[in-house]
Parts: structure tokens; sequence; C-alpha cells
């Protein structure tokens, strides 16, 4: 059975201010590659041997954006009259499709070694084709606190383990001893599982979700391939995540660990890491002249940027708006987001 | 007598690249004011009992800013067909005026202490009504390379002193050691003299200069208070600083040494250090939104400027162009303007 691709577009993406902006989320700019992550996302899932068209849940103001990007590629677009978190998304998806594999990704992370994460479908395809909920684990290289981890229980099989538990966003000191167990991986938002499986989840534990979703699905306006939920309906669910809502709950829960070469690319930091650098250190886009400038983070989409004597700085141009910061404080973009 | 100023609008302004142009610059731009620096020496000689209406030479291509940061204020335009250096600049307001003593300043300086200027004019003004070639020395008050200094010799009045010689611009080694003696000041390029003086000394040292300003004046045209010397005589002189052409070599040239608050703003470090910071060190002009940032020098004529954990910087954004470096480092602008 194919599976059905299911891409969550619902990111507001103020991390990467001033490129990305409510309007224009991260997800459909070419920040790491001539293809947007949104279109990288779409060609990981682009083999029609294997992948089904896709189901896309995104903000219904990004239809436009959407539909370019698709380039006349066949998707069905369900479209949130409000943002509600990813269980109510994911529970759209389900209920458009309830009797198909879904493989639920974000849509603005980028995955370097995408032969590793078909290998880790593989080994997902029969757990969630027997009703687990399985999600794909990150191996760790760092102590990151950005995310949340997930604790490896008893193996199901090769390369497939039960959830032994799952862990909130840590603080460094626990990052550190999760990394040294060598048994937690990164919750990277990636899921493979039956859609009746999920439903069924979802109507074990969170009861609110399905209704209110299942009752925004039995009244939405249809438009070709675009699927309007009912906006009251929608709204009326409560908003929360599938881990909250469902995974942490839930019984059967495995998780795949891979290491494919996986970034969220969730701050301007992690963009630098992903960037391949010229011969000064410096990855530039855009109309820069750098003087006696090394391992800069410089992008512009318009305006001239000339440095003389700067490093490791990251320095950002987008339409009327220029950020400048060391490299290392980008989570502190959100500082500059509250002034203005 | 009354004084007449000439302001000099000679410079092409690229160290002050990207605020400063050739088609706009630092002198027509209010960089250290509300006002401009051009309508700065305007206000310094505009009081009408003691001075005539100015004299100023500039660029043909600046008549359309001179005129409108005149105001409607009385002024004689002489506007160069091509830079010839001063020598042959002040050549034109002499020739213009043969009869009058005239006060020689650039358009783009800043004075602090516009009544210690009024005073060492005050004291120099019987000097020059006796022929002498007086100069204005500015009290050093930092081994400063970036200027021509001028030793004092012997005294010919309380605070005026002939010329013992000039000294051009010094290696760091040699400043220090002018700055040592106390004998020595910065050439500020502000001159007071009888126009026939001036004239009398060109014909001595620099005939061909005279010759020839003298027949682009004599064929000059001329629309109302705008003068256009003719081009061809005008670009027939040498090209030639009053400082080599003439003072180094007459016999009688004095110099007042004056604490007057002077800068030259010959960079953006100049332009930091007459800056007035902000409880956190910052200088800003413009939109600028600055989180956990010291000491910086931030100025944009229309671009948002978003700062982050910044230390020293100055950042200066004009039309599509951005400039980004340390303080310190004002003086390799120049080695942008050649990239570009």
């Amino acid at each position: 059975m194919r599976i059905f691709p299911v891409i969550l577009s619902g990111g507001s993406g103020t991390r990467l201010w001033p490129m990305s902006t409510p309007d224009h989320p991260k997800q459909f700019l070419p920040l790491t590659s001539e293809d947007t992550m949104f279109q990288q996302t779409l060609a990981r899932v682009g083999d029609p041997r294997r992948f089904a068209a896709p189901l896309i849940v995104a903000n219904a103001r990004h239809q436009a954006l959407i539909e370019a990007q698709l380039g006349g590629r066949d998707a069905t677009l369900l479209l949130e009259p409000a943002a509600r978190n990813t269980a109510p998304a994911i529970a759209l998806a389900a209920l458009a499709a309830p009797h198909a594999l879904l493989l639920v990704m974000p849509s603005d992370h980028v995955i370097t070694n995408p032969a590793a994460f078909q290998n880790a479908i593989d080994a997902a395809v029969p757990h969630a084709d027997a009703g687990w909920l399985v999600t794909f684990g990150i191996s760790p290289d760092a102590p990151e606190t950005g995310y949340g981890y997930i604790q490896l229980g008893d193996a199901l099989a090769a390369g497939v383990h039960q959830v032994a538990r799952f862990v909130e966003k840590p603080d460094a000191a626990r990052a550190a001893e999760m990394l040294a167990t060598g048994d937690h991986v990164w919750n990277g938002g990636i899921f493979l599982f039956r859609a009746d499986a999920y439903l069924a989840a979802l109507a074990d534990h969170a009861p609110e979700i399905l209704a209110a979703v299942t009752k925004a699905m039995n009244t939405a306006t249809r438009t070709g391939a675009v699927v309007h939920p009912e906006a009251a309906a929608f709204a009326a669910s409560p908003s929360d995540s599938i881990d909250y809502a469902v995974l942490e709950k839930a019984a059967r829960v495995a998780v795949v660990p891979v290491s494919m070469g996986w970034s969220d690319v969730g701050s301007w930091d992690a963009l630098a890491a992903l960037a391949v650098p010229n011969e000064d250190g410096n990855a530039l886009t855009g109309n820069v002249v750098t003087v006696d400038t090394h391992n800069c983070l410089i992008k512009s989409d318009g305006l001239r940027i000339a440095t003389i004597g700067l490093e490791g700085l990251t320095i950002i141009a987008a339409g009327n708006d220029i950020l400048i910061m060391p490299k290392g404080c980008a989570q502190d973009v959100k500082k500059v987001i509250e002034k203005l």
C-alpha cells in the first residue's frame, strides 16, 4: 500500500526573522538550497511507487504560496481556519484519508541523508501496519536543550523500539545526561501510523479534539483539491500537540532511531551550521562585499551589504529590515520581535 | 571692513560611504546635527555686521543641493567645471572679490566652539590686513596621522605666530614627537588673507594657476549670482593645494593656534567621536532597535536595523546599501569602495 504523506505547514516562523514572517514563513523560503524546505519535503516523498499525493495541512493565508510551490503537482490542501497545534491538524488528514497509512512530517525541516530516512520508513511500516503509532527519533549528536527527547524501550525488531517515555525539553545538565546514556533520541515530529489507529487513539485520549475536528470535516467545503474545514467547529477544538494529546498516553507507541542529517532549522545559528562556508569561513547569499571578514553568515534578498573586519556575525537583510548579531545569539531574535 | 567668507565645497566624500556619495557628499548631509555641515559653515559666518554674503566654490553638479540648503540666503556661487584642488578654487574667489578680506573655510568641518573661532579671527585680522597669509592651526589633542602639521615660529603678537614650517601627514612616531613638543598644530585648511595678497603670492609661486584661473574668470558666464568659469581655461590650470602651491613658499605666512572643538569628520570613526551616546553608549539615528548592544554608532536613512549582542560596531544604512564594521576600521572604507 502506498503511504500518504501528511505535510504540516503550521509554523509562524518568527525565529528566522526578518526573512521569515507570518506571511512568508521559513518553509517557503529557499534558505538551505535553491529549493524551499517545503519543496524539499515534497521531493522526499516524490516517488509515486511508494507515496500517494500528499495531504498538506496549512494555514489558509498560505494557500497561494503552497500552490505556487507545488508547481502543478497533485496534492490535497487542508486549510486550517485557525491554528490548533498538531493533534487537530493531523486529525484533519486522518479524517480525509481514514484508511491510509500516514507519514506525518513538518514542512520546515532539512534531511541531508534522505536514503537513511527511507530505510527508517521501511523499518517502521510493518509496525505501523500492525497498529503501532511510530515516531522517528533523531540520533542526537549534541546535548540540545531545544528539543524533546524520547527514551528507547524494549526492541520490537531490528531498529524499532517501544517508547519507554517522552521527555520534555531538558535543561543543559539533563540533556548532557541523556546524551551520555545512548538510549535517548530527539523527537523530530515525524510519525508513521494508520489513520484509523490515530483516530482511535484520539477517541481514547483526546475525544474533544476528535469530536471538534470530525464536525469541522463533516461540514467542510471543498473546491477541487482544496478543503476548507468548517471554521467554528475547528476553532472549538482544544489546541494541543500530538505528543501531549496522544503519544504520551497511548499504549502502542514505537520509535525508530535514525541518523539522517536532520535539522529543524530552528534558528539562524542552526542555518549557519548547515551552510557551506567559502575559504574565509563565510556563507554569503545575495549582494555582499566583504573585507577582512571571517566566519560570518550573511544573507540579503536585495540590499547591498558591505562588511569590514567582522568575525562570527550573522547578518540577515530582508525587505526593509536588517538583523545583525553574533553567532550564538539567535535565540534572542524573539527579543527583537517583542520590541518591534 | 566686512570679511568675505569663501566656502570650499570640493570634497567627493567617499570616506563616509554609503551615506556620502559623489552626488551627495558629506557636507550636504545632516550627520552631526539637524543642520548639514554646509549649513553649519554658513551659520558660522552668518553675522551680517561682520561678514559679507559668502562666495561658495563648488562642483557644478551640486548647484541644486547648494541652492536648496542656502534657503534663500544671498551668496555667490562659483561653479567649478573641473576639480583642480584648493589653490585654483581659492583663486576663483580671489578674482571674484579682489579687494576683499577672504576667510577661506572647508564646507565639511565641525567647530563645536564657534566663539573660539571668532576670537581667532579677531586675532588674525590685523595681520591679514597687513598682507600676511594667515592660517588657523588646530591645537592637537592626539598624535593624529591623518593631518598635516604646522610648526609655530616667532610670535607676531599675542596668539599669532610666523609659520616655522609645514609638515606633511606624519607617521605615528613623528606625530607623537610633534604632539610632545607643544609647538605644532594641525593644518585645518582654514585661512584669512587679502585677496590681492593671495593673488600676488600666486603670481610669485604658481603663475600657471593664476594665468589659467584669470582666463577662466575673464571669459566666465554669469547668471544672477551663479558664475560659471570657462571650462577649458579652468581645466588647463595645474591641480594643486594652497599649501603646496603657495603657503609653503610664500614669505609672510602666519598661524593662529586655536582650540575650538574642530573636526574634519573625515571618517565614521571621527563622526563616532563627535556623537553623544545614550545610556548604553550607543549613538542611534533612524529606525534602530537594539538588544544587548553597547558603544555602537548606528545610522539609518530608512531601513530598519535590529541588533543583538553587539559591541563597538559602526553600522550605516543609506539607500540600498549598508556598511558594517568595528569602530577603528573606518580608514578601510576605501577598500570597500574599490571592490564595488
